[in-house]
């Protein structure tokens, strides 16, 4: 196959290149039905071969027929050396062969953080006093780094703070950006404590085609999103770090001694950065480590160093914080600890992340109700059978259905969700039915999302960015 | 030679290694005059060689008879590759085999900046309406870019600023610290502009063993003698890199900016970066490359982008300016231009720079009028002969003499320096009176800058560093 390697594929965009594939495999099978000459077969078989080839090289993906590719971002010499079948993490790109999405047992592993197991979640309920959000009930918060250390603080009456984050690098903002908020907002009010959020606004600079102002704009545009998830304006300090840089010397020493312990050796083992790679690229790792240490916010925390810190992040984020987590000790700092989650599934299946910069790859906040019907109804991929006849008798498979992934997302109902994973299972329930159900939850709570956006004034966004005391008791 | 190599010089100081090196001469010089055995001849002067080669390797300089080392630092994997031969001028070491110092006309030729000639000088004189500073009349401003241009602007009414800067790493300050301090508040003067000065706090943080503290503290300490050098409070602005970058958004926009337009390829190849250097080490360049744009100062130039920088420094920060150099047109801003001064030697030698950790090498702004005497009569390498006798008949060379160089840069009379050139040449003064003359020039420049500093209050500091608007007419 390699001579072929390349052959006709050139320029073409991954949508493209599936549609070519699409279209060869249709050749190939008309070719064969017509029992035509075998040398003819034979070479429509080797083009499909090698647009196959090409097509895992451009997307980093295997061809599906039926799985139009996501806009993942192409995993380039910027992802770190992954094993040969492993799923591609790391803060740029996400991509697995799976069609029910990466295998987050193994990741566990890889990444030597540990499982949310039952007793951990118990232990959440217990040490709250509430009962374990959904996402934690349904393994969608499933990985942590010393969560228990936090827990044990915590009834020592040793309060910590939250940490949690966003790259802005377009206006729209869709649903599965939110389930960090989400479940961050839960942990706000259930542990009564300060929560900072950064919006890296200098890193979208850094790593896209974008302006400093326009990414600037991004981080405002998004903290409006973020304000609408209900987060306490005593309690949030929201920033970007193009302005926060610039307005405290605090941070900035935080960013220089993190800085001083991380070699270019090391930021090229976790993040695969390479010698043609901008110097902002390479130091920017401290950047995001910085917030993960309290006195990065001496307005807060009264310039104490040894807040813990806990960050609710995708577990993309992760290798940020393994690196955070390696230098802490040597600069005096506690190491902070993490809760991950899995990703959010694009409309067109679990194998990658939803991209903002492809409209029909996810439900963005900005959609009408008619928007989110269309895109659920036309792109969410269904476990359902070809025909209601089959579905009848062989029953849907919720394992890779996108729309009951949602709906294990954003249906807060574990009975009734339950009954739906059962019945569609059965083939009782219908594709379109499901799709149906997941279109009922997402109008409601997209609408009622933009009617608290509506509310956020350009005053409020101020009085969550500006650098001020917060409410902590410690 | 090899296999000596290293042999019995592991972990001495060059001083010490300087020291073992001169006994061993004398070893071999008393072996020969005793007509001592061939083998043993032999295998002192093998020792001897091969010492020699450490010394090199430690240093950086050949070994010579009677002139210890310099307390140059290491030239490491940090610095570029220079050819075999040529003087070693980096950011980090300076290093010569020459006793009359550096090859200047070699390194405008290596560094492609162009030499100020008379015309340059002269040209000054008439823009400026003053008579040249004796810098500039003595060469030891050697080297330019672009002044024409910053010249012709002036002409036409587009005014332009000084940026200058200094490294803090340590309390103390040396004479040949003052050197572009004092011309650039000639520069200043002359052309009635304002003036900012750099203290890369940061910088030393990165690259020494000393607290965030400790350097900030130094900065400090180090503004209050270059306030001391009579800048004007209304044309000048003094920032630490550790207090400015965390209170101006504008200054870590250009950093930002400028740090996506170089790759770590690029300031491998300026700096000799290796993939064992911190992260901050590598992305340093860009944050004393970023005042050489004027809107990283909207306090004082009002967001203008615009106004043409003039940066006086000594030769070995070209580099950093080489990297803006090529990175301003492709972020839209105007290239800065240059004036390159020449090293201040130490009282050992123009083979170096002087360093602030070595009493000895250099005059201190701290030293008394006895220390200056004492140094400078017991250290300052003499051009001169080694009796009276031969001293008259044949003349002291002033081409290696630090006194004679010393006068060079802080006595103002030219016709009484050129007196004493021919004096000394003749044979007519001698070493020691030679450096009387050195001595009584130094006292009263020393105490008058130890009085003036003395007038620096606290809050005087403070005005020079708080950014605020300057007088500045564009």
């Amino acid at each position: 196959m390699t001579d072929c390697e390349g052959d006709g594929s050139a320029g073409l965009t991954p949508l493209e290149l599936y549609e070519k594939l699409t279209v060869q495999g249709d050749t190939v099978r008309a070719l064969k039905s017509q029992k035509a000459d075998k040398a003819d077969i034979e070479t429509a078989v080797k083009l499909l071969l090698a647009l196959k080839v090409d097509y895992k090289k451009l997307t980093g993906q295997d061809y599906k027929a039926g799985c139009p590719p996501t806009n993942v971002e192409i995993p380039s010499d910027n992802g770190p050396a992954s094993e040969e079948g492993d799923d591609l993490v790391n803060p740029w790109a996400v991509s697995t062969s799976s069609a029910k999405g990466v295998d987050y047992d193994k990741l566990i592993v890889r990444f030597g953080s540990s499982k949310i197991d039952q007793e951990l979640v118990d232990r959440i309920e217990r040490v709250s006093g509430q009962r374990a959000h959904r996402f934690l009930r349904r393994g969608i918060f499933f990985s942590h780094r010393d969560m228990h250390q936090v827990l044990d603080a915590y009834e020592n009456k040793k309060s910590f703070y939250l940490y949690t984050g966003r790259g802005p690098s377009s206006e729209a903002m869709h649903v599965g950006h939110l389930i960090p908020f989400i479940f961050t907002k839960w942990l706000q009010d259930v542990f009564d404590i300060p929560l900072v959020i950064q919006l890296t606004d200098d890193e979208k600079y850094l790593w896209k085609d974008l302006t400093l102002e326009d990414c600037h704009r991004f981080a405002v545009e998004n903290a409006k999103d973020i304000i609408a998830c209900g987060f306490d304006v005593n309690k949030t300090f929201i920033f970007s770090d193009l302005d926060y840089m610039g307005s405290s010397p605090s941070f900035y020493r935080n960013v220089v001694k993190i800085q001083k312990h991380v070699t270019f050796n090391q930021v090229k083992g976790i993040f695969g950065f390479t010698d043609s790679d901008c110097i902002g690229k390479i130091s920017f790792p401290a950047i995001q480590a910085a917030p993960s240490f309290s006195n990065s916010f001496p307005q807060i925390f009264n310039d104490r160093k040894d807040v813990m810190c806990l960050i609710p992040c995708a577990i993309d984020q992760d290798p940020y914080f393994r690196m955070t987590r390696d230098v802490a000790p040597r600069i005096g700092y506690p190491k902070p600890a993490l809760l991950h989650s899995t990703f959010f599934p694009a409309l067109q299946g679990a194998q990658t992340k939803m991209s903002a910069s492809d409209a029909n790859s996810s439900i963005f906040l900005t959609d009408t109700p008619k928007q989110i019907k269309t895109k659920v109804n036309k792109y969410a991929f269904s476990g359902g059978k070809d025909t209601i006849e089959e579905h009848r008798k062989y029953g849907g498979n919720t394992e890779v259905d996108v729309s009951f992934m949602y709906l294990t997302f954003f249906l807060d109902d574990d009975e009734q969700l339950e009954k739906i994973r059962q019945d569609y299972t059965s083939g009782a329930l219908l594709t379109g039915e499901l799709k149906k159900l997941l279109i009922e939850t997402l109008q409601p709570m997209i609408s009622a999302h933009q009617e608290r956006r509506k509310q956020v004034t350009e005053d409020m966004v101020k009085q969550f960015m500006v650098p001020r005391k917060l409410d902590f008791n410690y």
